[in-house]
C-alpha cells in the first residue's frame, strides 16, 4: 500500500488553469526538485496547442537529461502531439482522451473513435522510438455535460485501446464528482482487462485522498497528484484542483519518502502556490502549518 | 458500506471551541432538522463544566421528546456528568477518556484509572436506568503531549472498559494525525474485543474522509461527521474540525439520504457556519456550490 507509484502533476494538470506563467527554469528546478526528494515519477508538461502554460513543455524537455527524462511523462492530445513529443526527446507520453464524446469534443477536438485511431497510431510510433505510450481515460466516472459515464463505455474504449497495443490505463476523476464505491466498482473492473491501472483524482468533493486509497484497495499501481493540490481543466466546470500531494504522501507515508522531504515538499508547495497567486488546497500543508510537532511526521 | 450509521456530532464536538454561542432554541431546531434529514443519530451536547457553548445541553435535552432523545447522545467527561444527564432524560450516554495519560489530566482532570474507575460507576447508572454507556477513547491513535499512543495502551483500557460492562467504543482521532493504515489496524485490533467500534476522525491533515472509510473496512459499525467540518478540542493544539458530514454522506450516499436531503444539509450546514462566524470546512459542500448540475447528487 504504502510503496504503490505516486506521479506527481504539478506541471501539467497542475498548471493548467493558473494565469501566472511559471518560469521555464523554475519548471526545471521544480522537475529536480521532486525527483530530489524521492517521487517515482512525474508528469511534466503537454504538447498542445492554446494552454499558454504549457507551451514550453518541449523546452522543459529539452533541459532534462536522459536519466530524469525517464521518470518523466508528458501529455497529449493527437498523434500530433505525440510525434512532436517523440521529437523532443520524450521516453513516456499519457494521451488522454475522454469516454464522454462531448468532452471529448471540448477538450481534444474530435470524435472518441477519431481519438482512439490517433492512439493507435502514437503506439505505433512510440513501439519505433521506444517511447511508452500510456492511455488517460479523462471522464471516466462523470462528464460535465453528460452525468454519470457508463461503465461499459470505459471498458469499450479499453478493450479498444488494448487491441491498439496500449497496456497502462489512467482512469481520470475529472470532476471530482466520483465517490469511493464508485472508484472501487471501475478500477477493479478494468483491473480485470488492462494490464495496469493508474488513478487520477480531484479534490472538489473532498473525497481525493478517499478515492486514491479506494482505486489503491482495488488494484491500482499508481495515483496521480500535485503540489498544493494545484489543477483543473477548462472543459470541467466545477472542478477544483487534483489531489494534494501533500496529503497523499501524509497518508501513505511511502518508503522513499523521510520526514525531512515530507517538509521540503510541503515549504515548496506552499512557496509554489504563492508564486502562483493560487489557494493552497493542501490540508496536509495546513495541518503541518498547525501542527504541535509531537508526530513522528508533524513539521515540529 | 453506504449503510453505516452515520453521528452527527455538530451540537457537541462541532460548537465545543466556537466563540459564538448558538442560542438553545436554534440548537433543538437544528436536532429536529437533522433528524428530519434521516441521520440515523446524534450527539447533541456534553454535560461538563467549563465550555460555554455546552452549557445548556441539560436544556436542549428537555427540550426533546423520547423518540427524539432515543436517537440522541450526550457527552460526559465523569460520573457525575453521567448522574446529570441521567437526571435530565438522556438516553444515551458517550463517557469519554483519553487513552493518554497527560491528555486525559488535561482533557478531564483526573488519571486515566480514575476515569476508568468512573466509567465502571457510569455504566451501573446506566443499567439501573436503562441508559446506554458508551466509551469514547481520546487521543486513541496520537496525542498532542505525548505523540503516538501505542495500540496496547488502547487495547489494555478496552479490555478494562470491558470488564466494566462497556459494549460500544469510539475510537478518536482527536488530533486528526492518523493515516489510513493506522486506523485500519487498529479498529481491527479493537474489533476483535469489543462488541462494537466507532470511529470520529478530524480532518486536520485533510484524511478525515479517508480514514472513516479505512476505519468502516476494517469493521466500524459508525462513523462521527460534523455540518460544515466545525469542531476543535482545548487541549489538541493544531487540530481543526471534525470530519464534515456533508463529505461523508457524499462519499457514503447513505439509503436514508435523498439528493433534496443532501442538498438541504449543505444549506444548513453553510448558514451554520455563516451564523457562527466559522470557516466552512466541508469541501463537499463547496462542490456543491460550483456544481453544474449535472451529476445526480449535484446541485443543480
Amino acid at each position: 500500500m504504502n510503496d504503490v507509484l505516486v506521479r506527481d502533476v504539478t506541471l501539467r494538470d497542475g498548471l493548467q488553469l493558473v494565469s501566472t506563467l511559471l518560469p521555464t527554469a523554475d519548471k526545471v528546478d521544480l522537475v529536480r526538485f521532486l525527483l530530489s526528494c524521492g517521487l517515482p515519477t512525474l508528469e511534466i508538461g503537454a504538447v498542445v496547442r492554446r494552454v499558454p502554460t504549457m507551451a514550453d513543455t518541449v523546452d522543459v524537455v529539452a533541459a532534462l537529461d536522459s536519466s530524469e527524462l525517464d521518470r518523466c511523462w508528458v501529455l497529449v492530445p493527437n498523434v500530433t502531439g505525440a510525434r512532436l513529443a517523440v521529437e523532443a526527446g520524450v521516453r513516456q507520453i499519457q494521451y488522454v482522451l475522454s469516454v464522454s464524446p462531448s468532452h471529448n469534443k471540448a477538450n481534444v477536438g474530435c470524435d472518441v473513435e477519431q481519438s482512439l485511431d490517433g492512439l493507435a497510431a502514437a503506439v505505433v510510433l512510440g513501439s519505433k522510438h521506444g517511447v511508452r505510450v500510456q492511455l488517460a481515460l479523462a471522464t471516466a466516472f462523470t462528464c460535465p455535460f453528460e452525468g454519470a459515464t457508463p461503465e461499459d463505455a470505459v471498458l469499450a474504449v479499453v478493450s479498444d485501446a488494448r487491441t491498439a497495443g496500449v497496456d497502462s490505463v489512467v482512469l481520470c476523476d475529472t470532476i471530482g464528482q466520483a465517490v469511493p464505491a464508485d472508484v472501487t466498482s471501475l478500477t477493479a473492473a478494468v483491473c480485470a482487462v488492462a494490464d495496469e491501472v493508474w488513478f487520477h483524482g480531484h479534490d472538489t468533493w473532498g473525497l481525493g485522498v478517499a478515492n486514491t486509497f479506494a482505486a489503491i484497495d482495488a488494484g491500482a499501481v499508481a495515483v496521480d497528484a500535485s503540489l498544493g493540490g494545484l489543477g483543473g481543466c477548462p472543459f470541467a466546470p466545477g472542478a477544483s484542483g487534483n489531489t494534494a500531494l501533500e496529503d497523499v504522501v501524509y497518508a501513505l507515508r511511502p518508503s522513499w519518502l523521510s520526514q525531512d522531504g515530507f517538509r521540503q515538499l510541503v515549504a515548496r508547495g506552499r512557496d509554489l502556490v504563492v508564486q502562483l497567486g493560487e489557494p493552497s488546497r493542501s490540508r496536509a500543508a495546513e495541518g503541518a502549518a498547525r501542527s504541535p510537532g509531537t508526530h513522528p511526521w508533524a513539521l515540529g
